[in-house]
């Protein structure tokens, strides 16, 4: 039978848990110095030797005996003869013997090669550097437990260190598991899925600190799995084991764990992340990772990162707090900690947050996201313009150069967040899919800079300004063209079906995928059905959404609708058959304020580049026959 | 003739001379997205697959079609059977064909190994994962100029790129120069220099994403510069002269540069690092950095970091910010920005910082600091217990956990300083060396947490006690024994001078090196001159002077003093003789607010660990009888 349930633990007792019953044992070793930034020291470190190790002239000049100079002065200028009374000096040379003092090369007349005359007594060591001005013999350099940056190394080799004890990079070997994971290097096929996640896993590994090894991908055997685990018993200072962490028929890793050593935990409270199996094996720590990768980055960052840090000794560094106002509604359910990805723009001298999706599947909301929302177990979320504290992803005084776009989503804003990015690397364009009807309501809201919408109005055969008229009304905004592009039906290659118009539709009873509620092209298709004299329910899939023209293309590729309505770069990304319907005018709604910034300014001189013109046209579909014509 | 003045050109105005008339050129490289971390995207990158590339079961259960579950209820449960009605499923397995649905393992009963039971419908396409539902086809994945994290190679990996193109990294080629200057893994001579600048400048350029070479060291002499920079242009993006920048006689590195190349600015209005060279040879920019090692880390940020960042397309990360309470006057010159390093503690609820040493020599500086002062050029300066703005070195958070030690110098307090970061790794012990009578001032003005103070009253006979009782009347403190520690005569080895007591000392007229003003030390040889019926200016050296006890034996050891008063350790350190005086009690000065603390009582725990004291009594001199007795 399968095991079902996991226990529900909150992570700050399942990470005590791992860190008082499995910490890395690891082990100190001697590095060369040039060789050990970012390292961390074992013991303390002490000068051996001091730094400069003799007396040194600090400036460019003569060396004198102070004691011979007392009488000099603007009236009595005294010459002095080099040799015994003088000795030419650059900075860092030693002092010679007999010597107290020097004098700066700009405080002496030299009268010849060998007569200088000063107008002002020297103090005995002044401008002289002393032995062990810099470092000096015995002094500590650098504490124990210490993370070695570039003038620490500095430090030490003047000091006469040439090697250190620094604790070892702890040894932590991946396993991928998986019987449908296949190395990301090989062209997949049906059923199939790339080891990103190791990749992934590795790299924070490396940015930790710890010394990852990647072993090879292991089917769902529990055989297999074991002699994989065995292995890396002998090298390991810690195992991961991606995936296989669930209750499911094929989740091997808890009782392979469990039979080589002992689990500690099975679940965590929290999403995503929660099918997490903490263990030992001897004394090494064993972590079993969900298999979803922004599950397995959520639970690595909870424990494995704690585990190595703890063992090198350095406090976990805490990530930047930032207060935000929901741009949109943030609910959660009772029992269960959440980690919310977020994207935020800075929008009238406000932050504005929005969520991204929650999917764990997800990793391009790890990818795309600015900041985390933690919402604690005992809270049902948040409400819309609620104020949130978030944790940064990236500095906030960069998040004050992030431009928010809302509304529908187009291939031609990506363009434009890259070019954007190309001309000025402090700006950045984040997207939130949320319709044409959505963006407008943000504009509204003062919660975006910009929408891209493409509204048709049956009643006027105009687009968008009849929507914001009614929606916005009285308010100062500003519509400016960004593109035209044509709607089409994207159908699988050759028009199997041999669709023709909507009728063909509704009548062969194709399977249909539709956009979200909200979304221009969603209220084309209603507008077309209409016009055709049919009703939604008729439509078999009307009520499958997705929220792009790509993932609409994508379901028709994989055979799962037969067809949706598009745009044309869609169908081909897919090698997909396009018929085309309707040009329609895709506009950007822009706040008065956003308007006259210099930002929106940097903006409109990239649409109206005929070099990023060309570049839109290349993709197919488009039309920048009025790109940044202002429309209201 | 010497060449004398430099050129007063205000910082960033000099680093726009650079980026205009000397960028780095680089070029594009193709590298595997499995070693891309960091590396920095040269184009934007969009997905080539999907990811999943099937509509994939979103949990463990059974697939179904939907349609044919409408009629389960509570009260009609409906049995499916394997097969034509239901498939087991885990998660990640493709949906199979004609299947649209996924119902939850927690959500069926299973009646036997082909029959299932539920007891309400399946929505279609509940619990699948879509094609593309990660990445899309066609999907911008990462923008240009993006500096990849490791979810950015998950998202990479999914969407079908293995190989992405990046900004190759900039090869930098380290130049060090000076006649004087040595490797820094050879034991040094009088009157050399080790090397260590390289190898913190390469560590520095490893940090912002070049790849430093670093070619042999070159001697002051101009053909050899010369040789060794054109060995240096054959393969470089950039070249690093480091010294020889300033207008000295055996400076060559502006001559070098301006004639094999063009110079653009010698001369910047900013300390320390003010003889920058900024030139090109053909297209490669060539900066001379000055010698002294703050200077040329410092000159190296300024002009080096946005060189670099410039190229890779990316914003140069700016340090935090943090409003701090100065605990001593910083006075600066008018007409010259200067950088001015800082400790900062956290002492009642206020960040106070304060300078540490402006020798642009003193690498430790760097090390010891906390954060960065920028006094503008037109300032002079700013007055004690003024509320100034940082640049943090360290983050705010772990600042909090600064405790601050003003006060006498000694060793126990270094040793301190690592036992506490041992036991956690988040606190820290700064030391300000102000002597004891400043370390009582400091806590008196709230400015402290702790001071070491050994101060003898004559009159009484005792230690500290009437010193605090005169200077803080009436204040609540607290104060502890650290250690009991033998003063005494440092001399060379051999005692060549013959020294028995002071009036050896004054009478043979040898050379001595005295503490600072306000030092206990200080102090105590002043009792002991006057006991003996002599006055200060009848000792040969006595306004010489040091600020540690290790600095006061170095002078010693390098022949510039006969004698110095110290303790034990400290002699030894430098292998010189010790003729004991007096044993001192060293206490701890506390406020009541530190007492109470925490932090004090993890101190106090170290200080009377048997394992502290031994560690302590080891390094001879000192006596831990009572070690963390209160005495006030």
């Amino acid at each position: 039978m399968r095991k079902v349930y996991l226990s529900n633990t909150p992570r700050q007792k399942a990470l005590e848990l791992l860190l008082n019953n499995a910490p890395i044992a690891g082990h100190p070793e001697t590095v060369r110095v040039t060789d050990a930034l970012g390292r961390v020291t074992n013991k303390p470190v002490f000068a051996r030797l001091s730094m400069p190790g003799y007396h040194a002239a600090a400036m460019d000049g003569i060396a004198v005996k102070a004691e011979l100079t007392f009488s000099a002065s603007d009236q009595n200028p005294l010459k002095l003869t080099s040799g015994d009374k003088y000795i030419n000096v650059n900075t860092g040379n030693p002092l010679p013997p007999g010597f107290d003092a020097v004098i700066k090369i700009e405080d002496i007349q030299l009268l010849s090669d060998l007569k200088a005359e000063i107008i002002a007594p020297a103090t005995p060591w002044q401008h002289v550097r002393p032995v062990g001005e810099d470092v000096v013999t015995g002094e500590l350099i650098v504490p124990a437990r210490h993370k070695l940056r570039p003038p620490d190394l500095g430090a030490l080799l003047a000091g006469g260190i040439t090697k250190i004890e620094v604790k070892a990079k702890p040894v932590a070997v991946i396993i991928p598991t998986g019987s449908e994971v296949v190395d990301p290097g090989i062209e997949r096929g049906q059923g199939s899925i790339p080891d990103f996640n190791s990749t992934v896993i590795a790299s924070y590994l490396l940015e930790w600190g710890a010394e990852p090894v990647i072993f090879s991908i292991v089917p769902d055997k529990p055989e297999k799995i074991r002699q994989s685990v065995s292995e890396a018993t002998e090298k390991a200072d810690l195992i991961i084991i991606n995936a296989g962490s669930s209750a499911g028929e094929k989740d091997y890793t808890y009782p392979v764990i469990a039979e080589m050593g002992e689990v500690f935990l099975h679940g965590v409270a929290t999403k995503p992340g929660k099918p997490t199996i903490l263990g030992k094996i001897g004394s090494i720590p064993v972590i079993g990772l969900p298999g979803y990768p922004v599950s397995a980055y959520m639970s690595l960052e909870w424990f494995v990162q704690p585990l190595i840090f703890d063992y090198l000794g350095l406090p976990v560094p805490k990530r930047q707090k930032l207060s935000v106002i929901l741009g949109r509604r943030v609910v959660s359910e009772t029992g269960v900690e959440e980690y919310v990805r977020m994207t935020i723009g800075y929008v009238k001298d406000r932050f504005i947050a929005n969520p991204l999706t929650r999917g764990a599947g997800v990793t391009m909301s790890l990818v795309r996201a600015d900041g985390l929302l933690v919402i604690p177990a005992n809270s049902l979320g948040y409400e819309q313009d609620q104020t949130v504290e978030l944790e940064l992803y990236r500095p906030e005084n960069e998040l004050r150069h992030n431009l928010l776009a809302a509304g529908s989503h187009d291939l031609v804003i990506d363009l434009l967040a890259t070019t954007l990015k190309e001309r000025n690397p402090l700006m950045n364009l984040s997207s939130s899919h949320l319709g044409s009807m959505g963006g407008i309501a943000a504009i509204g809201r003062g919660q975006a800079h910009l929408a891209g919408i493409h509204l048709f109005d049956p009643e006027t055969k105009t687009y968008n300004l009849p929507y914001i008229n009614k929606i916005l009304p009285g308010q100062k905004l500003h519509l400016v063209n960004l593109a035209y592009r044509m709607q089409g039906w994207i159908i699988p290659k050759g028009n199997p079906d041999k669709l023709k118009d909507i009728s063909d539709l509704v009548n062969n009873k194709l399977g249909f995928v539709n956009r979200q509620r909200g979304a221009g092209t969603r209220l084309l298709f209603d507008h077309m059905l209409g016009e055709a004299g049919f009703k939604p329910d008729q439509v078999y899939g009307y009520e499958r959404e997705e929220h792009t023209h790509l993932n609409v293309a994508a379901s028709v590729k994989a055979g799962t609708a037969k067809v949706g309505l598009g745009i044309l770069p869609a169908a081909k990304a897919f090698d997909l058959d396009f018929i085309p319907l309707v040009e329609e005018r895709y506009d950007l709604l822009m706040s008065d304020d956003f308007f006259k910034s210099k930002d929106c300014k940097t903006l409109l001189e990239i649409i109206e580049d005929p070099f990023f013109k060309e570049q839109v046209e290349a993709m197919g579909g488009y039309s920048m026959r009025d790109a940044g014509k202002k429309e209201l």
